[in-house]
């Protein structure tokens, strides 16, 4: 057994769908994300000692997507009786469409398999931080876990197995990224979307997300901003999110190559092909939401490449 | 005006759709495709002389999608009553699911803008020799017409403005086909398809096409044949073709990347990565349908890199 050394991690947001890729593509931010910290317990196997910054969340953990995700690596590895104490420095909050249970997750998996001396690869924990993630909304899907464990831009292939590719990122790119503080859950937001869509979208949405792929790889700006356009999910999760279209209708008209819903919302992702773009967006759409009334979190960041890191 | 010379051109063959990417992926392949000759006519106008190996098509240009496409050329010119001869070497079969009508389009649109000094480039006939193809099916898509015309994968991000993507080409890789003597036409092929999807569906297909564009550009063989998987629109359209699943077996079996239907069928292609894969299908394809008694042609081709050319 190597010599376990206390230790904490950081896992990233990330923003889901990007607009073409609904439950299959996704990008990790900067700055924003949740930590875990392990340390050696007195009591036998892991306990979730203490949920920092947001008393709501469960200790148990069969209901938290860290606790979760920790304990299913421990269990791979037959480490479950270990005496290891976990706390979670929940620094995001919940239902904000960034990824929050999906960070959580990915401390927990990455930290515990840093704690253990590194029995796994970073990609080998994909399948339990996804595992962590799937307590969270009840579906397994990886396209916010994938890029807050990686970094980058993740395409998930095939959902069910987990077969991802890593995208390029095109030097420059930026994301702003706000949040109005209203409460939508991932799970109403799933709900809301029809199970069915017309051959006609699927087509023009493929197309899309097709020539997006090819954007990131052949680092061509305008190709990304013409492929930016969601006609299936984005119509019918818009209406959730209070003044979507005007804060849509800002991004554009400033020079963005793209705006859509980060995950199941309500925060609102944008790209831009530089920072002045970037911080243009940003002043506007704090100024929108301010001036309505509504409490905003407004961030500009460049595509997080690293994914969990140690913190 | 540039002095009129003579000429031929060739444009090839294709297969759309490629598993993945239903009216908006494309591939154009060799030494199979249509040939339009022009040169100086006696009468007033463009003239469709003779149909060579085809007596049944129409010699009207607003009938004939090779016709019509040189006619849109003309006319956009404002050359529609310059005498002009043409006649057209309808090298393939109708119906064949291997783009005939889009090479015979292409090879309109190409030949007479070689005829009159190249006044546009090549991509900028990229429309008219979609509204030829047009006339072959009634819709406006151009998953055959831009591989015939411009050689390659292509991507259609978008049929309404043609917006579309050069795909590259994995050095070695070598496409099969069969084609077996029955007849579906490509308005029937349509018809037989469900106008709706699931969500699920459109997911599970779109993470393969994002990861069938990713492969090309990172040269990844493995990820291209786990991504060649059609969960769409080949189940609806396998009843059409005789043994399709057992051609699909054959295939896979002797190591294809993966095998599908190409455009509207009947034809059937297989990609390989190498040439003796290749080979070892083409014999086990052509053994089984000549066992049932069911007239086919099998026919190798790397992937053509150059679209229509001076033949």
């Amino acid at each position: 057994m190597s010599k376990r050394v206390p230790l904490r991690v950081f896992a990233p947001a990330s923003v889901a769908n990007v607009a073409v890729g609904y439950d299959i593509l996704g990008f990790a931010i900067n700055d924003i994300g949740d930590e875990v910290m392990f340390k050696a317990g007195n009591e036998k196997g892991l306990i979730l000692k203490s949920i920092h910054y947001n008393k709501g969340l469960s200790k148990d953990l069969y209901k938290n997507t860290a606790g979760f995700a920790a304990l299913k690596v421990l269990e791979s590895l037959g480490l479950e009786d270990e005496p290891i104490h976990m706390e979670l420095y929940k620094n995001m909050d919940i239902g904000t469409g960034l990824g929050s249970s999906a960070a959580s997750a990915v401390a927990g998996a990455f930290g515990i398999n840093e704690y253990l001396g590194r029995p796994y690869t970073k990609q080998e924990l994909l399948p339990f931080a996804t595992q962590g993630e799937q307590i969270a909304d009840g579906s397994y899907h990886a396209d916010n876990v994938a890029p807050s464990l990686l970094g980058s831009f993740i395409l998930i292939r095939d959902n069910a197995t987990l077969d991802y590719v890593k995208l390029p990122i095109i030097k420059g790119l930026k994301a702003v990224i706000v949040h109005p503080k209203i409460k939508i859950l991932t799970r109403d937001s799933r709900n809301i979307l029809s199970p069915q869509l017309k051959l006609d979208q699927h087509i023009q949405q493929s197309g899309n997300l097709g020539a997006f792929v090819a954007a990131l790889f052949r680092t061509d700006f305008e190709l990304l901003k013409r492929s930016l356009d969601d006609c299936i999910i984005e119509p019918q999760r818009a209406e959730l999110i209070p003044y979507f279209y005007d804060i849509k209708s800002i991004a554009i008209d400033n020079g963005a190559l793209g705006c859509s819903i980060s995950g199941a919302g309500p925060s609102i992702f944008a790209l831009c092909m530089n920072n002045i773009v970037a911080e243009n967006i940003a002043e506007s759409w704090k100024k929108l939401y301010s001036d309505k009334g509504i409490e905003n979190n407004v961030h500009i960041s460049d595509i997080n490449t690293e994914g969990a890191i140690i913190s």
